[in-house]
């Protein structure tokens, strides 16, 4: 049970962004920007630092969520599965590798980021604005797994969602519910 | 030494805010709803629940500017220093008392909100929104202390840095810095 009187049929963050949709829109526009915006680092990259940092942080909602648009971005399942087992094993550049390591220090604590892993990531060719869009997109899913945990949102009673769910973030982004997507809501 | 190249003389999250204007558009907004728009809570016991989550993490930058930020709106500096050393002695409210101690869980994991603690906040007569927005404010703190301290933005060379910033925060609140306060740059 939700701690908070969030609708029923709209599990984990969605129920929150439609309960306060001031505080939503923010969010929602902040998200678009740093996973859908113009970057050197591709879609399914950032979906990847979106899920090892839900992962860590055992937010169950987001890790399937973002596991299964980074999925849908690149076609196949192992990827996820291995980053969130050993980074370094994992199918992905040497760059993410670095980039990735950095993403779960942050996740851990701001000062857990050591000048070596920077040091690492630079040398594997990472630029200040990948650092930095990292960073940021880490510390943005601490937000949401605390706000979708620290408020005992549900999980949705259908697993088949997220893949609807991953459509809709990968086709459509993370603005508002657009048309035609009502049955997320059901 | 930040890891990236900010302004010089910009510390904390005030050059990152700089770095990277259009991530910054929608956090300054999001801070600014939260913090300084319509609310049950006032701006100091909004700043205080910023202040707890900050020193939780060890976030000095951040700390230090809510704290001056709290002490600024109160009209005095115990309160700030005793929620720091243990919510349940400060001199504020019982509900306050239950949702600091929410925001600290929060701080934690958003795993760490216990449903007694929801409970308690709701007989010392917190509102849904009110413990809606205190998990959602500790959270961006969790969010903020990262990008600060994962990126290892400096400290202000001159402390009175502080009480020009919370003079700004408590007049101005967290949209673009506003003519006048230049000075804040140099």
């Amino acid at each position: 049970m939700p701690y908070i009187p969030v609708e029923r049929h709209l599990p984990g963050i969605t129920g929150l962004l439609e309960y306060r949709k001031d505080s939503a829109a923010p969010i929602r526009e902040l998200t678009q920007f740093l996973l859908r915006g113009p970057n050197s680092l591709t879609e399914a990259e950032r979906e990847l630092i979106a899920t090892i940092v839900s992962h860590g942080n055992q937010c169950r909602f987001c890790t399937t969520a973002h596991t299964a648009a980074a999925d849908l971005l690149l076609g196949e399942q192992a990827t996820t599965a291995q980053v969130k087992q050993d980074i370094n094993a994992a199918p992905v550049s040497p760059k993410m590798k670095t980039l990735l390591t950095i993403a779960s220090m942050v996740r851990e604590s701001g000062k857990a980021v050591t000048e070596e892993a920077i040091q690492q990531a630079r040398q594997a060719g990472a630029t200040d604005l990948e650092i930095h869009d990292t960073v940021l997109i880490a510390a943005l899913f601490c937000l949401y797994n605390r706000y979708v945990d620290g408020l005992a949102t549900a999980l949705p009673e259908d697993e088949n969602y997220y893949s609807t769910l991953a459509d809709r973030l990968v086709n459509h982004g993370y603005t508002r519910l657009p048309q035609g997507y009502d049955h997320l809501k059901k």
